[in-house]
């Protein structure tokens, strides 16, 4: 027997389907939803409607936007010549919060694995490479530090330095405010490997 | 300066209201659902809209349904005479998964808490109590076991014992495979005070 009734069951089913939400918070926000006020419920299913409708990639460097191109690289003051080649736009959403990066991105959407049967074609990959034909002096690889980000990061390594164009990997190793005792000893090799001097 | 496009912030926020969604997973959340194909995103917001739309309260037990008396009132098969008071809709369908209690329920819709200033009046006591000139024998509170759910319980057993009621608490104790070990001194004193003899 279905212990809901037909609409909660199928609220509960479409939450359930979104990433990191179980079966138990699928149906706590299920009934937070029915008890919100009317004018919130319209709020949140028109946020995702017109979110859906409205939301593009950017024609330069793949980043999600509402525009054609994104305010970033339509920024005449930024540094067009330097490329941080980023896996997703919530990555190139944390360096933009540092407020210190002046260049511009290139959103990937995705790293290479073969694991999941991800290859460079499902990637923007390409678009990167055309992007390289213009006047760019350094792409700077800030994919994920996992198995995925590095074999991205080896695999435009090897496809972009026959260019001349300098490519960089952004550091690895112990987090600021990391305490030694808690951290993985590959993330320890790491940040042995890439000592600098003092 | 806003790091995402105004679609996009605006989708981030109406998720982060969400009980138990963050900052972070609000993002995620949002860029999942823009990379979701279009008729999976119709699917999420349609169940929005017509669970909100269509479900409501059960008139006899305040459970929330699609029909105006839920399945369980409206099953004769069932005791009425017997009601589980639950403080949400969710701890009924917890009890509902064990299959073995055939009597009805009655849902509160929250407990009674000085400290977030809900009193009796804000849940559905007086409902309760209108339901009690009908032919009831027992009402078990099955309210949680939080300081709320027992302060509810105190307040419903006053509250009806003097009609000849029977008013009956389910048990507090250990949880089946449980180990003693990891579980908090009151939990263990109330096993120790509500042991039984074998």
């Amino acid at each position: 027997m279905d212990i809901y009734s037909g609409h909660i069951n199928k609220l509960i089913e479409q939450l359930s389907r979104l990433p990191g939400v179980g079966a138990k918070s699928a149906q706590r926000l299920a009934f937070h939803i029915i008890n919100m006020p009317q004018e919130e419920v319209d709020g949140l299913t028109n946020a995702i409607t017109s979110a859906k409708a409205n939301v593009r990639y950017c024609k330069e460097c793949f980043t999600l936007t509402d525009e054609e191109i994104c305010p970033i690289c339509a920024n005449k003051a930024r540094d067009h010549s330097t490329i941080m080649v980023v896996e997703h736009t919530r990555d190139m959403a944390a360096y933009e919060k540092t407020g210190k990066y002046n260049g511009v991105y290139h959103v990937l959407h995705g790293a290479i694995s073969p694991m999941l049967g991800i290859g460079p074609a499902d990637i923007k990959i390409k678009e990167l490479i055309k992007r390289l034909e213009g006047d760019v002096n350094e792409v700077i690889i800030a994919t994920n530090s996992s198995l995925e980000g590095e074999t991205t990061a080896m695999y435009l390594s090897r496809l972009i330095k026959p260019t001349g164009i300098t490519v960089t990997r952004i550091a690895s190793g112990v987090p600021v405010g990391g305490d030694l005792e808690y951290i993985d000893e590959v993330t320890l090799l790491r940040a042995l490997e890439g000592r600098t001097q003092l």
